[in-house]
């Protein structure tokens, strides 16, 4: 699939800021740019070189710019691209952009130009979803997953055993166009071994997802607790800390998500527990029931007492809340208004003792909630997968391979046999692109940003 | 005065893009990031080039960059300047920021590098000026004079009345070192010419305030009248369709700004009227005193009458808006629901006729608001003041002048004559900055945003 046409769009946010950048992509980028550019004339220039000069509409100067030259196969669309570094004004960008469109280049879609990177094989397409991730990475965790994915660690490792899947597949469709002559060019044998490997592969990807679903989108942790008992003054007391690390670049946090944090590069998501306290003094009997579906999402609950709670209901609830199989962090807030007594016997129970208030005891509830959780430190090299779409062929493969397996060991014919390599080999491909559907593909790029 | 530490900052605006771009500038620039960029070595690299390769904090890789190089003095700053463009994550922009830092760099101040463009030659205070006024361009209007000025129309127009006064004041300077000799080195008939010449060129300057000033900050209008009359469905009459233009690009237009509109490249700006709205049914008597106060802003008064006002009314409002002083339009709503007689009467007062609802007659109504407003077509060669500093400080000048010219004519002495020329060319030189104080220079600059 080539493409003849040239888009355009503005790769930077909008907004105010010193510079903003255009981006043209396509066989006339160059040309586009250089109709309108008064400067060097472009066409002769090197790729990977910059220019100075004005763009202009007829007689007006839009803008002063720097004018970036990728010629093809040299750029990430491994089209002829050319990037226009502006003065930051929505009103200049608007113009140079309808000025573009007016000289023959087409509003960009979302995504379009990391599209044309995977139609031009400049990537795969689970690199081309890892840009998306990306640039939607907000922690040291989401950034290492996506950024692994974007080198490509993780297709390099499927291609491999998709390459040798497909050398068996031909094999088996050898021994089909033989017909009823008995010959077995594939290698049963070394076929199981190959499927048993992979199947290893597959497991361990399969089970990365949990971790790299988490170190995506972030650990999901319900602060739960009667009424009153101090949540939110909890939720703020661990948020303030982390936010004052971020704020130093003000404006480069989503504000929206009131309630994302990170620790140690991880980020934590707190659920809403908004139902769960409506019933929380009545969390005995059907309650709970109530409580287990909303802490279904959590990969941990923060369960807070009030040092009020008496020693018995304190046990009760921790025993009732353990029923849930989710790991629990129990903590006492108000622990400073606990009598001595009281607390000596509490401390049987491997609770967290803070002031949510005072921010007293944060730091070691942040070293238990992370002890809790678990995530394994993961190197750079680790492969991990975070995407569901892919995690989803995964097990599809998977099971394609288990029908191989059955089929090798019963007397099923090479033509089922071939069918079902055949699917295993449809599923991997989904991930890398090597197999595709313009349905895929638009269901994957549009949710990209305009201009990447 | 040179800047031996090296800046850094993000220059794109933050926020979900595709690319961000943060630029370094100073003497280690290169070797700051050449320290954690992996690819080509960036200190054996031509200017106005750019390189692939990935900036790495120790062991791990932060992002997959292009890096542009302008070495000194070829560089917006005339410093060396890195330019790096990263994927647009808040979290990758942050750690790369903090890790430039950790590495010698320093957080650029607002406008810092447009200071050290100035501080360094590469553009007068007028220009440098120009430079935010450009990227807080909003119309074609306003963008036009902030590109003049960037251009620096105006300030070469400065620079050569101001050499020639510096010609006449050494003169001057020169006769005084002579002390009692009756020697006359600075030809007074010529010195009166100029001076008569540079006060043509500063009239035509401080003329061109008011028009600068709208081009730059919009026309204020006032929409006013009774309540109910429909003023608000004629603001949104007016808005509709110049919004459907800027939301090609969503998200360009700053949406807090609810009362802008561009007529022909011209941005209205319309002033709350809601203190006239309360007292708009009791407008005599000391009604309209208020009203005076809050229309003393507005430079065009849309009013508003309703079909059911009686035309002896009309006649009484619009006397009483005329003796106001400022250019006002009388239109009538709901005019489809008029009578013909009526409509007849009403025809004879120079009335627009609209309805607001069904959007008719307002282009009618736009065609007249820019009559009244009566802006000049300017030409792109015409020099426009549009800044409140500038036109106080040509303002200075001309006063300094009528005291040299006073001088002339009078028998004053040279010393009283030195004096004021210098100070004439003291505020000359404010404007284009050869004249520079801390607090000015932080006072312009400050206002800058990071980045640029």
């Amino acid at each position: 699939m080539t493409n003849n046409d040239t888009i355009v769009a503005l790769a930077t946010p909008s907004g105010i800021g010193a510079i903003g950048v255009i981006r043209l992509s396509g066989p006339d980028a160059l040309t586009i740019c250089n109709t309108v550019f008064k400067g060097r004339d472009l066409s002769v220039q090197a790729s990977h070189t910059i220019h100075f000069g004005t763009i202009r509409d007829g007689e007006v100067i839009l803008d002063e710019v720097l004018v970036s030259l990728f010629i093809a196969p040299h750029s990430y669309t491994k089209e002829n691209v050319v990037e226009i570094s502006t003065h930051g004004s929505a009103y200049i960008i608007e113009s140079i952009i309808k000025l573009f469109i007016r000289t023959g280049a087409r509003a960009a879609k979302p995504g379009e130009f990391t599209l044309r990177a995977f139609l031009n094989g400049g990537m795969d397409l689970s690199q081309a979803e890892a840009v998306a991730d990306l640039i939607a990475s907000n922690s040291a965790s989401s950034h290492l997953v996506a950024m692994q994915q974007m080198r490509g660690g993780f297709s390099s490792e499927l291609k491999g055993l998709r390459e040798q899947l497909i050398h068996f597949a031909s094999m088996i469709e050898l021994e089909l166009d033989f017909g009823e002559e008995d010959v077995e060019f594939a290698n049963r044998d070394q076929l199981r071994s190959l499927t048993l490997a992979i199947h290893a592969v597959l497991y361990r990807l399969i089970s990365s997802f949990e971790q790299g679903n988490v170190m995506k989108n972030g650990v999901p942790v319900v602060i739960a607790g009667k009424p009153n008992v101090g949540k939110s003054t909890l939720l703020n007391a661990l948020l303030n800390e982390e936010r004052a690390i971020v704020s130093e670049f003000a404006g480069t946090t989503r504000d929206t998500i009131e309630d994302e944090m990170s620790i140690n590069g991880v980020v934590f998501r707190f659920i809403d527990t908004a139902g769960i306290r409506e019933t929380a003094d009545v969390i005995e009997a059907q309650g709970v029931l109530r409580t287990r579906e909303k802490m279904k999402q959590a990969r941990l609950i923060l369960y807070l007492f009030d040092s009020e709670q008496g020693i018995e209901e304190i046990e009760e609830q921790l025993a009732e809340l353990a029923l849930l199989g989710i790991p629990i962090v129990g903590i006492v807030n108000k622990s400073d208004l606990l009598a001595p007594a009281v607390m000596e016997v509490l401390k049987g129970l491997e609770l967290i003792f803070i002031s949510a208030r005072d921010k007293v005891g944060i730091e070691e509830l942040k070293v238990e909630v992370l002890r809790k959780v678990n995530l394994h430190r993961i190197n750079n090299d680790d492969v991990i997968v975070s995407n569901i779409r892919h995690v989803e062929a995964l097990k599809k493969t998977e099971e394609a391979l288990d029908r191989v397996l059955y089929g090798l060991d019963n007397p099923v014919t090479s033509d089922f046999l071939a069918m079902d390599i055949k699917q295993a080999l449809y599923y991997l491909g989904e991930i890398t692109g090597a197999v595709t559907t313009d349905d895929l593909l638009e269901n994957i790029f549009s949710k990209f940003c305009i201009g990447k």
